[in-house]
């Protein structure tokens, strides 16, 4: 079937937001966790964190204004600092939950029973129940006039990953890192790796590596 | 094992590169469609597309400069529209290989065996063994001056989506278009649902639904 602008327009808002919100394909999962000035902290659930770059090593987050997360959005502003935690099947449940719009006061690890740790010389806390940990520092923020949303460029300052997760090339393996992905607004999913592909050359046939093969270079 | 800033700067460039994209999670894995002034063909796979608003319906997708994608940035600048087609298991080697640096007079599709096809009404070419396939009109671009990475920003303006795969309340079911996930530069991914989450609510606990469930609202 196929959707026009006229047909998203006229949707529900609900059933628009639902949709919509399906069409880029998976998406990650991550807990952002936040404090403010005075330590109270703050965590939750976004999936648009998105890769700008490695050298220096960047992502970006979209934060839409107004809904649940705007004191994560505050904390962020404010310290300057913030860190991303991969969820894994085991916190679905509390990850969800931290989109609940608690007050100000409440901080969702505690509602959720999620477990603050902090890390020597990094101001924002980390989900101690999560898989891959990174701790980032705000270097960018603009406020998109398209529609409001705010982007959030930070650097990714300490990343505690387990060594036993990092292949060969330097990847680490999202399968040993249990993280899962997201779709839409509410679903959670567990992924199989189906291929790694070699490095594409314009004058060599495709060819999906094996667990002995190593990468010469980098793609896509 | 934490890494710290020195730890990542002081890698070698193709083991950051490899290190830090996979360090988001997992990403969508989408072929983008395009076309010169002259009607000449260009698809090239990205994992950068990220949700930004569904009202408007809007996606951002990151590009960095001097990657093989330079064309089909050219040819977003040029004509205003591209296409956005899930990758499905079937075709994994060819839209991989759409990533290698084709000379600009090759078209990725002949290259590569994947087809195009033309929608009505609709400037960019479709890949007609897709899953998923998403027509984009650009809204707004930009250079982040933090790493000249290019910020393009669209409206989906068309959605061609067969209605089997929508479920109630208006998300499409990833699984049942078949798409798959991305991590790094090279895994591509199948999922598998593990769970769907109830709207999220402060004074109720979080809960999974089943088939039958339909959410109120949407989260996070």
């Amino acid at each position: 079937m196929q959707f026009r602008s006229s047909d998203i327009d006229t949707m529900d808002t609900h059933r628009r937001a639902a949709f919509v919100n399906s069409l880029s394909g998976f998406k990650s999962a991550n807990l952002v966790g936040t404090a403010n000035a005075q330590g109270h902290t703050n965590v939750a659930i976004m999936s648009s964190a998105v890769h700008l770059g490695s050298t220096p090593p960047l992502l970006a987050l979209v934060i839409r204004p107004g809904e649940e997360a705007r004191h994560t959005l505050n904390n962020i502003l404010d310290t300057g600092c913030y860190s991303l935690n991969h969820v894994t099947p085991d916190i679905i449940e509390q990850a969800h939950q931290t989109a609940a719009r608690y007050p100000a006061d409440v901080s969702e690890f505690a509602a959720t029973g999620l477990t603050p740790v902090w890390v020597e010389e990094f101001g924002a806390p980390m989900v101690a129940e999560a898989g891959i940990k990174l701790g980032l520092c705000l270097r960018e923020h603009q406020v998109l006039a398209i529609n409001g949303t705010h982007l959030i460029i930070g650097e990714v300052v300490l990343a505690d990953v387990p060594s036993a997760w990092i292949l060969e090339e330097g990847a680490v393996d999202l399968s040993l890192a249990n993280s899962v992905a997201l779709s839409g607004l509410d679903t959670y999913w567990q992924a199989r790796a189906l291929k790694r592909m070699a490095y594409a050359k314009p004058d060599v046939p495709p060819r999906a590596l094996t667990g002995s093969d190593r990468p010469e270079k980098h793609a896509p």
